[in-house]
């Protein structure tokens, strides 16, 4: 007897999303650079939930009613607002137990487009191998979102989602079957040994060294230095493992 | 005293365009399976011109005001049309000096929405070398619309961008800023041994084979066996070579 086999495929923008939607509910967004990374960072240093929002209006109104709100636009912390997204932030102890608002100018608004979907969690580099590990588990389509940068296509999660799909296609247990998917994989395969390196040429990598945000872009290309998986419930990004427990009790 | 060098960049879909054009007035359409292929095959061979047309319609309306009129959709030659986009058609003796009417999937769509710009140029793998040359002489910023495949990426019209982008940037006198520019020409690098072998997971090159069109594909992905340069005149395209030579004269 022979069964269909899951696909996993990668679609490198928003404005691209709606080509490649349907038949899949399972959504993960990657914005490596630096939207997810702080995501995950966060939900695995003790953050209760992250709400994205789309716009700094929105995340302000927030702050207004007592939030802590955070907001980056163009790699910089938007003015009158206490934090943005550099990863490190999340990493503070009086964050731990605190719900945080986020709008970022590509992450935040990716995660906004697939939030209809039945599944959305997500992905970066740091929580890679956790992240592939519990996709082989689910069994189900998986469409991988990159964020890119404001609609066009970019290499940092590009590589990501070649991980992603090289990881989970070694198990045998999915395919792959758009052009999208095979050149991440391909772009994944030649870019794994020096990650860093591979990105001088990439056009945000260049535009945060102009920040000094080095320090933030070697950590968001440091695969596996983290476990947690965000995932979308009513809205709020919380730790996958919290929502599977309240499941399982 | 130092000199801004133009740039080649490139966009992988007719949805990206917008996001891309600013700042480009030479715009090279790729559409290598099989729209932009067959066009340059019909120029060399001494077609005087190729009207590109949106709809199956509009053809339709020119098929009965007497011309010849090609259509293709999803790989086959549209009912009641006399041709598709099969390159080995257009080498017919009998369309010397006649204007044939083009509609496709995705290459006479993509050359629509360039149509505004000040120079649009038709390339393929098979007018690699003679395309290169020109645009280096051209000393203007380029851009590579690749048709894609109902909007969404596709292997064989990247890595086309790649090689033409990887020809240009060696002549030294022009940079590339954009990540989707870099993922190209890495794409090109990693195919260029051998791109039939290279495609065999492109999903257009199993739909082709599906209809028995891999001597076509074969074809299309042969490198110079062409020269002549398809360019844009009054929605005509029309041999760059005689345009050059009205100008001189």
């Amino acid at each position: 007897m022979e069964f269909t086999k899951p696909r996993i495929e990668a679609c490198f923008s928003p404005r691209e999303f709606h080509q490649y939607e349907e038949g899949f509910e399972l959504i993960v967004v990657i914005d490596v650079l630096r939207a997810t990374s702080a995501i995950c960072t966060a939900i695995e240093h003790g953050v209760k939930g992250i709400i994205p929002v789309d716009s700094v209006e929105e995340a302000r109104d927030y702050l207004k009613k007592g939030y802590i709100a955070a907001a980056e636009r163009e790699g910089k912390i938007v003015e009158g607002f206490p934090i943005g997204n550099s990863p490190f932030t999340y990493m503070n102890p009086e964050f731990k137990g605190e719900t945080i608002v986020l709008t970022t100018t590509n992450g935040t608004k990716a995660i906004k487009i697939a939030q209809h979907k039945e599944t959305v969690v997500i992905g970066a580099l740091n929580n890679l191998d956790s992240l592939t590990e519990w996709l082989i588990d689910q069994n189900r389509n998986v469409l991988i979102l990159a964020s890119g940068w404001k609609d066009k296509f970019n290499l940092e999660d590009t590589i990501c989602a070649g991980a992603i799909i090289d990881g989970v296609l070694k198990s045998g247990k999915f395919i792959s079957d758009e052009d999208s998917s095979v050149a991440a994989k391909f772009i994944y395969k030649s870019a794994k040994e020096n990650i860093f390196a591979y990105l001088k040429a990439s056009s945000h990598r260049r535009r945060l060294r102009r920040l000094n945000l080095n320090a933030d872009v070697k950590y968001c290309l440091t695969p596996n230095n983290l476990t947690a998986i965000p995932i979308l419930k009513d809205g709020i990004l919380v730790a996958l493992k919290h929502v599977e427990k309240a499941v399982e009790s």
